[in-house]
């Protein structure tokens, strides 16, 4: 393998010299690609016979024959005929998802063509708060492909419903604005809040328009009255959020980018596409992403190149899927002239492709450099440092023990009536229940046959030692354990939940222990454990082991009883107080239906 | 008609709340338009039963029912069904070539549906050098249109074979990317010198890709070899000098943006938009403009909504020639946030249209005003005050008398072999004659017979006093007469051609008299004057009354015997040292084959 040191490519415009000189064959190029076929991403076309020459990291010439471009010491590939295809943009994700850090979420998808991610850090700013934000930053500089970092807007997400780790304000966002790698605003899902003309809203909004970026969108709702046009008018370009054709096309009609969305857990291309197979609406504004992509889904599916594959297996033409992945990308950031297709001038990502429709990807370059062939890495990427502090986030100020656990019942009660939330399979929205439920020595007893079990919100950035405790069903868990996650979107406290309390102070203790991340204990032994010590949601492994233990989770959740789909991330999404119905907090329960504290007994 | 003074609207970023109270219907809008179909340029749609509410001369709500935003003082039109297109956007074009000032040229083309122009300042600047063009710079600003600036590139356009009133080098262009108003770079037309990597246009286009601002260009060459790619690689983003369809799709592969031009006498979008229309192109990277028009073209034919016509006549979909007009062009300058659409947020510049295909303009709205109806403007714009010193740029040193224009025979001949700008009709090209001319009293006589005349470059920028005499033939004149211009492209000094020396003194002399235009003398009789005394180039008075006065100068050109097409542009091209074969300038005669001065005589 080679080197694990990467230089960024100079500006265009401090190489536009040299550039100049490998096209008109005054100079050679340091490598030469013959006889591709171009995937044209500006003309719509695909043009046989395509040569390109690239130096100093950029595409010096395109066009039929670059003869004149080869000296000494030029390399030279023949492409056979082959696809050159623009380097695959992912438009909006977050790399926390994926459970690794950047370096490893690099890893993982270049050798699937992904050569340009727009990175919303959002979970680690929730923990970290701006210091955060500018290590995953600073690390995405490193990178050999190009990774923007969108600034999170919504830190907290539900301010006044839960206390996360850090806060990030204007003020916040003004400065990041300032940064070399911030490409814009992370999407701005508090969209009730731009709608209201919220203040910090508007102000975070404001300085990232005034500074000439890209403000990114979050409208999670059917509703498209004048709450959706309020929310437009407030200034958001995109939006991921849609489900239906009719929510894509009535963000393009109001001038913002459709993101139409293939993740781990979110289908909403096929539905959205039909905007154009459809309705045939213009395709330019239309663009892929992925969101939220699990290291499994990574290793085993793909990335860019699934979503890719998946929106031509819609209908769609080869060029203009590919044109969603790359140039509509790259103009809504307004890089066009970085990055999103094969042009001179352009950084020199491309992908050697054999079969278009199946994108079945031979070789990635980036940078001009070849970076993966036939599925592997064949440049090593050296691990990001991050620093100890990144790495000491779960305070519990104290070890746990079962009693923390303790529901005091009602004094003098027999049963109780309590609110408890209901889990829905492949459903990110919970139900607000309410159960009768038996009491044993002045505590509230858990209901193993109407699978309701305990749950706990672990207080883990200040340790204060608060522990929330309420109650959920729908796990199915069949024997004594508990599942303990410092993944606890947005706040990421650590949610417990357990049949057994004994088991869950073990959990949490762990994790504890290890510095974050996920555990499953049953009866005193640990069943599985996902180590995630940087901010308590980043493995510093690599991505395959990563999920392999994630794995290890998944079947270790069937065996104590759990089989619902997507068993960990509904777990993880218990403390998410913007979607409704009933949610935990370190605050309390919280009824998201009225956006209000509410009482665990009825 | 309305108040002359016009407020910029204010940035949406600061006017956001005040939209999204609109958009909620929580306030009043200023302005709702019922009712109309939505020529809707982003899905690329026509959407009938569309509302528009305005406030603050932005859109803060596109959509089927307004209702929400009408209160007591909303004003309220309905458009009955009638069509609702963004205001047309010129996205290249040079004010001087109307020979009026932007005031009027905005006057001229506003009830044409122009509302966004992208005017290169290049012909002032040959004479007023960086003051000329912030003088336009600053004129445009007090425009109720958008009229952004490019910086012009390429002044001299042909350094060492002329003297322009004034340079401009790299560190101009550095400084005026810091103006509020310059949306880029002007046309680069040293093209040679771009593939050449000559350091001054090396260092303007670096300049101005470090200020994020577009690099114009102007690749006026067939040749689409490594020349063509030198041009690409150094960076021009655009290029309106293409005439065939094999032109644009070129321009397109590599990323550039063809600009189709129809002009008064340029006639490009024919055959350029079969790239579209035949070869099936991407439309999003065509951009239609005008380059130059004369005040007579806008008085009597149109400006964008001309073109826009013309190009859907060439079987380009209306909405899609639209966007070429709007959208496409927003993009390229990186300003859709701002305009090219009906969309939330952008300036509310659209047009009332009663047939789409005929765009049949009933009423245009800037910034949320209505400034034009049925063709007539409805909202006056008070005269720009242009200081004395750019009205005092015509300085001969002397008064010139016939002898001034005489040409010495070598000594003891009787005849002489003379080199001859040979004009070629409908061309902008000339051709290199040689002729054999007659001798009297030891000086070279004109030859009436073969039409032969002589043509003069007067210096008028430092009144050196300088009067350069050559040969011209073509014009056909069959009176004796003399035609004087200041308009004398680039360096713009003045070209006097005659058939009588007498009236070449009095035509030169009566320009230095009026401070510059273009005057036509018979036997010392003045047939027509167009006075253009802003820089020798622009009237201070209205476009009606230059495009009279300029109508009768052709009539008067007839009437001496010249009836050629546009001969005044001909006339005014006869400096322009960049375009073959041969021109004259201040310093000799050039022969632009192979960029040399040559003598007269053979």
């Amino acid at each position: 393998m080679s080197s694990a040191r990467f230089n960024k490519p100079r500006p265009w415009h401090e190489m536009a010299a040299t550039l100049v000189d490998v096209a008109t064959g005054r100079r050679p190029a340091e490598l030469v690609i013959r006889n591709g076929r171009w995937v044209n991403v500006y003309s719509g076309e695909i043009i046989a016979g395509t040569d390109l020459a690239i130096t100093a990291g950029r595409f010096a010439y395109c066009g039929p024959d670059a003869s004149h471009a080869i000296g000494e010491g030029t390399q030279v590939i023949d492409a056979a005929g082959r696809y050159l295809v623009p380097g695959l943009c992912d438009a909006h994700m977050h790399v926390e998802s994926g459970m690794v850090t950047v370096t490893e979420f690099c890893r993982a998808v270049i050798p699937h063509g992904t050569t340009s991610m727009f990175i919303d850090p959002h979970e680690i700013a929730n923990v970290l708060g701006l210091k955060g934000v500018r290590l995953m930053h600073d690390e995405a500089m490193a990178m050999p492909v190009n990774v923007h970092v969108q600034m999170p807007s919504c830190v907290p997400s539900a301010p006044g419903l839960e206390t996360p780790g850090a806060t990030l304000d204007e003020k916040d966002v003004a400065e990041a604005m300032t940064w070399e790698n911030i490409i814009g605003l992370g999407e701005v899902m508090n969209f009730p809040g731009v709608s209201a003309n919220e203040p910090k809203m508007v102000a975070e909004i404001a300085e990232t328009m005034k500074a000439g970026r890209t403000v990114g969108g979050h409208y999670a709702s059917p509703d498209l009255g004048p709450a959706f046009h309020g929310y437009v008018a407030g200034g958001p370009e995109d939006d991921h959020e849609g489900t239906r054709a009719e929510d894509a096309i009535a963000r393009v009609r109001q001038g913002m980018r459709a993101m139409l969305r293939l993740g781990s857990a979110w289908y909403d291309v096929a539905e959205q596409v039909k905007a154009v197979t459809e309705s045939g609406l213009d395709p330019r504004n239309f663009i892929l992403c992925t969101d939220d992509c699990h290291s499994g889904t990574l290793v085993e599916e793909g990335h860019m190149d699934r979503v890719v594959r998946h929106a031509i297996a819609q209908g769609l033409k080869p060029v203009t899927a590919i044109q969603m992945a790359t140039l509509n990308a790259a103009q809504h950031f307004k890089i066009e002239r970085e990055i999103g297709s094969i042009a001179p001038g352009r950084l020199a990502d491309f992908l050697i492709v054999s079969d278009l429709a199946a994108l079945a990807i031979d070789q990635v370059y980036a940078h001009g450099r070849l970076l993966a062939e036939h599925g592997r890495l064949v440049a090593e990427i050296e691990p990001y440092p991050y620093p100890a502090e990144a790495k000491q986030t779960v305070k519990l100020g104290k070890q746990l023990g079962a009693t923390d656990f303790d529901i005091k019942a009602p004094e003098g009660a027999n049963s109780v009536r309590a609110r408890v939330i209901g889990v829905i399979e492949n459903q990110a929205p919970t139900r607000a229940l309410e159960m009768d439920m038996p009491i044993e020595n002045g505590l509230v007893a858990m209901d193993g046959a109407n699978d309701v079990c305990q749950i706990a919100l672990v207080e883990r950035h200040r340790a204060t030692g608060s522990v929330v405790n309420a109650l959920v069903s729908g796990f199915g868990y069949k024997k004594p354990c508990a599942m303990a996650s410092t993944v606890a979107h947005d706040s990421h406290h650590m949610i417990v939940v357990g049949t057994n309390k004994a088991d869950m102070a073990l959990a949490a203790n762990r994790l504890g222990e290890v510095g974050g991340g996920v555990v499953l204990i049953s009866e005193g032994r640990e069943l599985a454990l996902v180590e995630l010590p940087i901010a308590g949601l980043m493995s510093d492994e690599r991505a395959e082991i990563a999920a392999e233990k994630a794995a290890k989770l998944t079947a270790a959740m069937r065996e104590v009883g759990c089989d619902l789909n997507n068993a960990y991330m509904q777990h993880s999404l218990l403390a998410l107080v913007v979607i409704p119905e009933l949610r935990i907090s370190d605050q309390g329960l919280v009824d998201v239906r009225t956006f209000e504290r509410v009482e665990l007994f009825v």
